[in-house]
């Protein structure tokens, strides 16, 4: 699957994943006007967040390689809203978009088998198996050790997926349990990358990384170019960009001299793009498509020139 | 709501939390043949699991104080599977039963505040609100740190719910990262556990408990027991007894003079005391809401018989 991503990121001459996050705070008002003109629930909310997901999968999906889903937005719509979760899952497949499902799961070794089948594996049904809430790769949480991952890198194995595990996560207080000193010298998230850095051993592909890869926040620029040294083989999802405070600058270490080694989320800078300066003044709220679009473009030109500045070339 | 479930346990003297972590592997065959001979679809696993639970519920309710729904076995059936998740809580509710929802979540803040509002608060709906899947406690992971907790304690006040952090989890590999020793000699889950104790102050009951718990794992005794006095004012959450190991004895250390501070977690031996000793030779597997029952009952007698021999009563 990262051979897949990678392919993707040289095709699109992008390292960009968009996170589609929505809450409907984000949705234009002639859109929410739309929908609960009739009626006010859940089922409305899932159906107008579906309408402006695809408006805006529409206007970008040929600009990058993958999209992110953070499942939260989508549970706190309830049944309907994951039902939203899986129908933007499958037209961004449909567009030929790789989908990872941020769902930041993690359990005891059997349950992790539960939640991993979810996602990225199959659940027994009766002698035939069913996809719940089918993605490409997933984000899990690393607390309970190893037999809480295993589950998750068994499906990589065998259904060609991928996951990042949490390392150093992009959050003011990410530090209060990562950054402890151990022992022995090391922090606490080094000692997470150590991990990560072995499970993935058995599933690095043509490009020199592996399906198992990490999360590290853009907000934290230092750790994340001392862990690309610390983790060759790991890929990363890099969370924070924009709305977050992280600029292109800053996720410049994560990167390797062929412009590889990390993919750069942005979801709010995105979405709420037809909100934002420059482009409110350019793009009305119906045009939000068009507005997402032009902040894609903007993002891919900053990462693009930081990355010529520091010598990193796709 | 700390209170409300140490009143519960109180009116149905023990600290028993039945686990329902539905496989469709535990389901009896009559049951299973019963609904898979028209159709195999994620839908009919979920009727027929919905069926188990309701026969299990009806055979235990007037014996426990709490049930745990472990959200890992309901997605694994995708959207058919959480629909039975909110159907076995309503359910529960409907019986007297305090429901917790072991869902393990965690993000940064915007995002955990969407996980926060879909469990124990309210969806933001167009100038109204909605409940996604209400339960009345959920498990929360602390990776993240205080950032990532804060959205769940806001609502624990706002809405009279409570959680159960994470701190030292019952999986054989919970040391790798939990087990670390820091540089000023605490373990990691140690320093875990002093921030939980912070984070419940403002919510301590009548009972000197928060409504901010913590989860132990039953496996591990003498983390117990070293908890116990390093939180003092935190309610335990203690998995892992019976079919993953631990038994009365090992428990013990979770609880005060009162015979309060821990409640225990059984799933597996409970749902499937019907395929084991000594109840499969008594009841056959119709009877399997029998055979939990028999089985509660046991737990039951175990445990108090335990919370005697070590002079701690209700």
């Amino acid at each position: 699957m990262i051979d897949k991503l990678i392919s993707k990121i040289i095709e699109k001459e992008t390292p960009i994943v968009v996170g589609l996050d929505p809450r409907l705070e984000y949705l234009p008002q002639n859109l929410l006007d739309k929908y609960f003109k009739q009626d006010i629930s859940l089922e409305t909310a899932a159906r107008a967040i579906l309408d402006f997901n695809i408006e805006i999968l529409n206007n970008i999906h040929d600009l990058i390689p993958a999209v992110k889903l953070q499942v939260a937005y989508y549970e706190m719509y309830g049944l309907p809203g994951l039902k939203t979760f899986i129908e933007t899952a499958n037209y961004a497949k449909s567009k030929g978009l790789i989908v990872i499902g941020d769902v930041k799961r993690n359990d005891i070794g059997s349950t992790a088998e539960a939640y991993s089948n979810a996602y990225i594996g199959y659940t027994p049904l009766y002698r035939e198996y069913a996809q719940a809430f089918p993605v490409d790769m997933i984000t899990v949480n690393p607390y309970l050790g190893t037999d809480g991952i295993k589950p998750f890198i068994d499906n990589c194995k065998r259904n060609n997926k991928g996951i990042f595990v949490l390392v150093k996560t992009s959050n003011p207080s990410s530090g209060e349990f990562q950054d402890l000193v151990t022992a022995d010298g090391y922090k606490v998230y080094e000692k997470v990358a150590q991990k990560v850095n072995d499970w993935g051993q058995d599933l690095i592909g043509n490009y020199g990384y592996s399906s198992v890869g990490a999360v590290i926040g853009a907000t934290y620029p230092h750790q994340l170019s001392e862990l690309r040294k610390l983790m060759p083989n790991v890929y990363f999802l890099v969370p924070g960009y924009g709305a977050q405070g992280g600029r292109a600058q800053d996720i410049m270490g994560g990167f390797d001299n062929r412009g590889l080694g990390s993919i750069i989320n942005a979801s709010r800078s995105i979405m709420c793009a037809y909100k934002n300066k420059p482009w409110k003044n350019q793009f009305n709220s119906r045009e939000f498509g068009l507005a997402s679009r032009a902040e894609v473009i903007n993002m891919k030109d900053e990462i693009h020139k930081a990355l010529i500045s520091n010598k990193t070339y796709f």
